[in-house]
């Protein structure tokens, strides 16, 4: 069934009223009419399954027929430090990564980001990106949508590494050592929060090697193969959803 | 370092001998020169390290410096068989999924897959696929390229799930129920060989799942998000290579 994130004032005890782009989605593209079932979530919780009512070209109201209790979110909470990279992989991130259970993207450009953002863009482009994740949300079933922000400065990032729990970098030269236990270790450590650092095309630089491991954040290895940039994030959480979710 | 895959006679004892678009890559985009160390491999477990010891427009001759003995692949084989998805999303898949350790790849036309593969184009656009699949198994440091065929008929791929010692079928429906346990049984099982079924984007038919329960191989269920399509080998690979890599 179609899924819809609301505004939470837009859904009452009794109905939910649906606007913006999503009223074209729904129209336009899945041809709903009244009587037809949805499900709506306020992006704080809250999912109802609703039978809409009243449809106009701008606003559609839907009755509330049940309020829902399934939870499907990974009971870690994760956040992605992920590096600048070129565009269409870094919309790859974002709609995987909330697929795959994310709850939040922090970007920034890392010394080797070959792509920069200019300053007057940042915000044009998060919203895009957030797009992104509010439609792989509503298709994958989250009750959330991950958040999404950019970092300015790598003294931020480092910043915000202490708002979780457990930070680690994936750090592509250890794919080439034998020694691939550090994940696990992670894992099986049941941290309340993590956050994973992930660099650009070309890797993080010493520096910021350096910068984190005086922060305490440890590399580790993602396997024994070179993973790109762009699918580090979703080998990292198909794992931590494989231990948390699936090994219990 | 850069890898190249190489056809097994071009590695003689002593020298290597890289022919075809290969050299391009290596004049034209990394700038190689005489005395440039590469690392040569012939996609029947051979790797080695080389030197360049003379350049033409057509051809590179390399000195072998050294046979390399580092193993980086799944410790199990495991085939993925997709049904066929939109071009970009298949790549995807190919790439990704060759990252991450798959061995082989069929492709099939699923009763739902809404592409479907004009019989004049299949080779060209398997073609294109292996091209994918060679690329990423020299960025991500494989031994092998993964095998990739069309199977042109949904009897053979019947057919083909039995030269696996289990197959299993991941099955959207699964996403909502509560029993995620089903992965872990199969791979806890230490299973010799996998093959994977996933469905296209509207899931597979009730006719598919029933001729595979027929055959013997479950639904399980790839945790309580739903996947799409593309989604699901990477999500499977990942759980795969951390229970049988990371967990060890």
């Amino acid at each position: 069934m179609q899924r819809y994130f609301v505004e939470p004032e837009n859904i009452t005890d009794s109905y939910v009223l649906v606007t913006g782009e999503d009223v074209k989605h729904m129209t336009k593209v899945m041809r709903m009419e009244t009587g037809s079932h949805i499900i709506c979530l306020d992006n704080q919780g809250k999912q109802v399954l609703c039978q809409i009512s009243e449809m106009t070209q701008n606003e559609v109201q839907a009755d509330i027929l049940e309020t829902l209790d399934n939870y499907n979110e990974l009971p870690v909470s994760v956040a992605v430090a992920q590096s600048l990279i070129k565009g269409d992989k870094l919309d790859l991130v974002i709609q995987k990564g909330t697929e795959f259970g994310a709850a939040a993207f922090y970007l920034f450009a890392a010394d080797r980001s070959v792509v920069k953002w200019d300053g007057k863009k940042v915000q044009k482009k998060v919203d895009r990106l957030k797009k992104i994740a509010k439609e792989a949300a509503e298709q994958s079933g989250r009750l959330y949508i991950p958040s999404i922000y950019y970092v300015p400065s790598w003294k931020e990032v480092l910043q915000q590494t202490k708002n979780y729990s457990t930070s680690v970098l994936f750090y592509e030269e250890d794919a080439k050592t034998q020694s691939h236990g550090g994940l696990k270790d992670v894992l099986q450590s049941s941290p309340e929060s993590i956050m994973a650092v992930i660099g650009p095309e070309g890797g993080v630089s010493e520096k910021e090697v350096n910068d984190l491991k005086r922060e305490g954040i440890k590399n580790i290895s993602l396997g024994p193969r070179i993973l790109r940039s762009e699918s580090a994030s979703l080998y990292f959480l198909a794992c931590l959803s494989y231990q948390f979710e699936l090994l219990r």
